[in-house]
């Protein structure tokens, strides 16, 4: 629930198997801040199919990480097809014409390498870590994988168990995940963003193979996919070694533009309670619709950006300084919005009380600070140290390899461009005090929140 | 918000230009109800393009109600096309390559006729009310603006300038109706139901000609299409003129099954409220979504529909005997169920408070009435009783030669068959006690349920 980094912030929304976010960490430790790759040295050009080939030089360490984006996530799912694109991330992991199944996991594995892969909302992605001498055969097994999948109804069911059963375990035996999910299924009333990444159940269990192979017809081409290599490598031995591996794979079907249904004009307030026996500690969060990043007009996803920092990003904050420090009514609180994606996204501020406190005593708090600001704004000051914590978050996500190679992956398939990645510090650092104040008032409406609660059952509570 | 009958409980949910009701109202008082239309002597059969035909005859007096039901309704839309299946249904009264705009309403008119339309979530229908020597000429235009619509630009921009008025006058005036909205867009996580009838304000303005074409040209066909003749006709009558005007259309595309996305397992209680300075006396409705008639097993959607009559149905039911009559707490109260509906539906409850009472009261009061039939059941007695009214109801909802139609097309368009229709009285009598009591236990749990408060501002309630 922090808000500081994209590379951390889209973690909230993905689903994947092993934690990139460790191995992130891992990664940037090997090299100091100062030689952190630069977003000035980034090279994008694009190969004949239509693929968006995108370089980040960083010399520190003999490492690469390879990955390939693809513009499809679960809001682009047919209706009643929901879960097919994280689906489609596990049949990935299959046997191709070219290769056995598991011959690319024993590859990476037998070179000391990791990999992994990911979906989200918006895009799914594919990595791997590896020495820079192995760069070619990443290439070369990811470049299959695009086109000569074999999707026998075997494999389908094989997998499909596999996804049924992760959500069984991730989702169904949590009453926050759960919660979450009806969360977002109440605070979207049109967006796709109301469906869980991972899939309702009941439409998991139909997913069949004739759902899958028009899947990847459709999606998994060069033209609809973004290349990113970050690591100790050339921008002219990268775009060689792309276009023999990548350039040698057909165009797919011409892809309409990404226009997926949008929000209606929101005039409630909403509510979303889940009691269960497994609740110890009560929570809660509220939500508003909010521009993100693509959708937003005249800075105000920035603006955003800075009030969340300023509202609830960590320790300095200002809920957290009121509620946890000062009055000590909550054991956390805080704010987070979630700027990366391609439709209108959240704005969130949650907290959970400590001791004697009640649940509605830490809303109440949360509501008495968003007030504040709607009606005083913040000061000068604050607005400085918001902003340079919040560069500096950047520059630390940016720190680690993969989190660059993330940054951008995650911005280019969401509608964001090399550019505004690098006007970003600059964007952020011209946000005004009077701008934080617009959006916080423009925004964030009591009438037009959806506010959820996690409570022990009613008996334990009285 | 009563659930007496079919004819009538639909009309909470459909887009008409003028008022159907008042108009099977007025016809009803033609005939005396021994000489009602009876089921068992409805003819049906089908065209060779696979048109359905369905005859009711009614001979109380010289008068035909003419209906044509298209198996289209809003939850068909694609996606982000809300408000196309009703933006069609105005389009269908546009000029056709054999007749000008406005020549057939003038047709009617001249012959003293009746007519109108009206979309609902599953079907969308047109009908005439004339004399029975004008019926071949009602066919003959109905068949013909069933192919030979001129969908023009201008055509389209006039009547969705149309469209969007009658939103803006009958929604976006009404906190009433955008409560409803949201309640709806909260309740239904995953259904289509979750999209109003009439469309997003957003989405409706995108409606464009290509759009309008490829709807029409999917879905206006005979073989998606019912004809229902009431009146007084004979089947081969009816037969042969059916052959002669909507036999010559050829038949549209062979359509997929409905399946149209269905809930996911429902985790939490939901709130929806809204404020606005134009409510004075506070209303509240809980809703939860239950199986309808094509989908429900082992009778529930009969024990739904008397578990409505017991709990709400009316002025002999336990809410309304308890909030209204003994304690007076309630100006109103009920329970309504909308059984009629291809996919899962919605139970209601409902209230209002009066003089002192608050709008917890009215809530906490119909909560202990749902909650005693939970823990004690029904009696042998007032189950009698309300099966009674029941199907009271139902025969008088016959009574009307348009009221019957309605009846034969929402049932025909939602997956019933004229053979339901028929045993409906019998399977309404055979509900036990114990099948009401179940339903209530399954469905009408508090911790599943939405609720939505109408309230005036905050400082005028204060």
């Amino acid at each position: 629930m922090t808000s500081i980094a994209d590379a951390v912030r889209w973690t909230r929304h993905r689903c994947i198997t092993a934690a990139l976010l460790t191995f992130a960490l891992a990664i940037s430790s090997v090299a100091s801040a100062a030689d952190q790759p630069k977003d000035s040295d980034v090279d994008e050009f694009m190969l004949d199919n239509g693929m968006e080939v995108v370089i980040i030089p960083d010399h520190r360490a003999p490492v690469v990480t390879h990955m390939v984006w693809y513009k499809i996530g679960s809001a682009d799912e047919p209706p009643g097809k929901s879960g097919i694109a994280h689906f489609f991330e596990h049949l990935m992991f299959k046997g191709t014409t070219n290769h056995k199944p598991g011959e690319f996991m024993a590859k990476v594995a037998e070179i000391g390498g990791q990999q992994n892969a990911f979906t989200s909302y918006d895009y799914t992605a594919f990595y791997e870590t590896v020495s820079p001498d192995a760069l070619e055969t990443m290439m070369s097994f990811e470049a299959d994988r695009m086109r000569n999948l074999i999707l026998t109804d075997d494999v389908i069911k094989t997998e499909r168990d596999v996804v049924l059963e992760e959500r069984r375990a991730r989702i169904e035996t949590s009453p926050e995940a759960l919660l979450s999910e009806e969360i977002n299924a109440t605070l979207y009333q049109n967006q796709p963003y109301r469906i869980p990444v991972i899939g309702w159940m009941h439409e998991m269990e139909q997913l069949n193979r004739a759902d899958a192979v028009a899947f990847y017809d459709r999606y998994y081409a060069p033209n609809n996919a973004v290349l990113v290599v970050a690591g100790d490598v050339d921008a002219q031995t990268v775009k060689a070694l792309a276009e023999k591996t990548y350039g040698k794979v057909a165009r797919g079907p011409d892809l309409p533009p990404r226009i997926r249904p949008t929000e209606p004009e929101q005039n409630t307030k909403r509510t979303v309670t889940m009691r269960d026996a497994r609740v110890s500690v009560p929570s809660f969060q509220k939500s508003w619709v909010v521009p993100s990043y693509h959708t937003a007009k005249d800075g105000e996803a920035e603006a955003l950006d800075v009030l969340s920092e300023i509202l609830g990003g960590g320790t300095m904050s200002r809920i957290y300084q009121e509620l946890v420090v000062k009055t000590g009514i909550a054991s956390s609180a805080g704010a987070s919005y979630s700027g990366t994606y391609l439709d209108d996204t959240s704005f969130t501020i949650y907290g959970a009380p400590r001791g004697e406190a009640g649940i509605e005593q830490v809303e109440t708090a949360i509501d008495a600070e968003i007030r504040k600001i709607v009606r005083d704004g913040v000061t000068e000051s604050e607005l400085e140290k918001a902003k340079n914590r919040f560069v500096r978050a950047m520059i630390f996500a940016r720190d680690s390899q993969s989190g660059m190679a993330n940054i951008y992956g995650a911005a280019l398939t969401t509608g964001s461009t090399v550019k505004d990645l690098a006007e970003w510090p600059e964007r952020i650092k011209a946000v005004t005090a009077d701008q934080v104040k617009a959006v916080a008032a423009k925004y964030l409406n009591p009438d037009r929140s959806v506010a959820g609660y996690l409570l022990p059952p009613e008996s334990a509570e009285n």
